[in-house]
């Protein structure tokens, strides 16, 4: 059952996000499609255990061939070197440019897949069905799709809007607890951004509201697309206003790159870097301080991590990497409020590296 | 001292492809690109050995810095192992999303960087610096770019337009017999497909009118950048029209694959493709007898090879995993006439095996 529909839309481009129940329904969204020659669906074994039956249900009932490709899960698997294979097998399963590639699973799943989608052939279309809540309320919207380099998250990419994005909800209870904290994180940002009403009812919430069915659960993906969307509307390419979807990301991405990827989930390694971007709004364009206490009581309710563990000297060597760094200064996106982002702020490095030694030393605030 | 100008335009993008004498002028160029952060030059040490010096002294004047990436030559390092290396080498340098790719060198060196810069932190921008005769009439326009896989050419790749393309022709003086036969065929080619007075003028030449600074040279490329830029304003993606520019493709990519793209150049395969494409143009859609006569002599004036020798089942073989493939046909870009089109063409498997073991049974024709 569909629960609820957002339309991203931008030059040459318009597609549906759509929050269902589970994958009733899919079937059809797939028949609406012209001229498919071929599903190859991309997926992992952790998810395909569970969940593949209830897409091939819906698949094999079409007269349209299918093929599923496996790769690994983990982010340290979203990289350069594991495109080959299935750019191989695509080819084997003599794959043309009117197949279509469905993105099943988490974040990391969609963005690998997608950049596959991106440039096989110059690009095939493609379908996001996203499993976690980090991929519905963030990774599955808006067409980013990248790969990893040794060197660097993210490094290699595209802009590649899929055909639409297909949500699933009841693939949420088998979610892991950190899982959820990854999507918790986005949302939290998506409300420090938004403001308004979306920033109060998450600053009511408590970690134990976020379950598969509830009501909070769904408004505040809800919430998250169509604030999502309407950013990715304004400038897909980010070379502007998309930007500020980075909140927290500078730090975070950092942070990530520092503990290769192993340590800490993406959402709290964002969780963390929102912290940063806080406490930097703070000292430098007046973001106030009983405001900076609501964010970090907010993120302490949602059970998101806020102190950082590693030496800030060497998070700073692994933001000069990002590609966020914009020639020598260091750019953040900072909040003067909540609903009141700036991007590519230059930050001073020694700013920076006060504000994590700061944030390292500290464990808990309001 | 520019030579000839003609603009690429479509959704999103326009920009002018420049034939000059030499890199007098290119600095100029440089200069009006906006907020640039660096350029990285990527090419190869046959052309840099010769020609970097006249490239540095135009670029060491602007206060903006640069770095050279050296790739091997030749399309089977066109490849998507070479990436990484690459990439590593931009993010080492630093390279961030202001920074502008120029593609000094041939075919694969444009295919290769373009697809670099198409991909590197989802896109950055890019110059064709064509130096070779294909590159200037062919590669370099459109933004088509893209690297093999081992099982297939340009199986990965993008649509990502240049800033600008800059041909400087006196590149071509030390152009190897061979790559003069490779630009020479893609010229057939647009003449084939444009008919009127650039098909009349080229059934006139001799491969000897070819030169470096020969006025049948300059009015070549121009006409053949004039049709090709024609095509791709109307259909960049090629969802349709600009698939004839694949004329001669189906057979010579074949060819190429089979023969694992090192005994036969790109325009020595094409060339042999597009006696395969004609013979069946004559046969099936009654493309006039005396003009498959005639466009065999204009081939045979320019020095084109037209027979094939390997074996016509194997071709087939390697056609079925070419991406223009539709399903389970094999389909052609055929001529009516000169001048007159037509596109995916499905043309049985037998009737192309009957044509081929025609084309190679045969040496001369006309």
């Amino acid at each position: 059952m569909i629960l609820q529909s957002r339309t991203v839309e931008g030059t040459g481009f318009q597609y549906p996000v759509e929050l269902h129940e589970d994958l009733a329904g899919f079937r059809e969204k797939l028949e609406a499609l012209k001229k498919v020659s071929r599903f190859i669906i991309i997926t992992n074994r952790d998810i395909a255990g569970i969940y593949e039956k209830y897409l091939i249900k819906e698949i094999r009932s079409i007269k349209v061939p299918y093929h599923i490709i496996y790769v690994k899960a983990g982010e340290k698997n979203k990289h350069i070197d594991r495109l080959k294979k299935v750019f191989h097998e695509m080819v084997k399963q003599d794959t043309d440019r009117k197949a279509v590639i469905i993105a099943f699973g988490g974040g990391v799943i969609g963005d690998f897949a997608g950049f596959v989608a991106a440039t096989y052939q110059r690009g095939i279309r493609f379908i996001q069905v996203p499993t976690t809540l980090l991929a519905c309320v963030d990774s599955s919207v808006g067409g980013k799709v990248a790969v990893n380099l040794d060197l660097g998250k993210n490094m290699v990419g595209a802009f590649h809007q899929p055909e639409f994005v297909f949500a699933p909800l009841f693939t949420l209870s088998t979610l892991p607890s950190r899982e959820w904290s990854c999507g918790i994180a986005e949302i939290v940002k998506h409300a420090f951004l938004s403001g308004g009403d979306f920033l109060e009812k998450i600053s009511r919430m408590q970690r134990s509201d976020f379950s598969p069915e509830s009501e909070i659960l769904r408004y505040s993906i809800d919430e998250s697309v169509r604030f999502k969307a309407k950013i990715v509307s304004q400038d897909e390419r980010e070379a502007g206003v998309r930007a500020i979807l980075n909140l927290g990301h500078t730090t975070g991405h950092a942070i990530e790159s520092l503990t290769k990827y192993s340590k800490y989930s993406h959402g709290e390694a964002v969780a963390m870097g929102l912290v940063t971007a806080l406490l930097l709004s703070e000292r430098v364009i007046g973001f106030p301080r009983e405001k900076l206490q609501k964010a970090i009581h907010i993120m302490k309710s949602l059970g998101l991590p806020r102190s950082i563990k590693e030496n800030p000297s060497k998070i700073i060597e692994h933001m000069e990497h990002d590609k966020k760094r914009d020639g020598d200064t260091l750019n953040f996106v900072l909040l003067e409020d909540f609903g009141k982002y700036k991007f590519g702020v230059p930050i001073e490095r020694d700013l920076v590296l006060e504000i994590l030694k700061f944030q390292k030393g500290w464990d808990e605030l309001g």
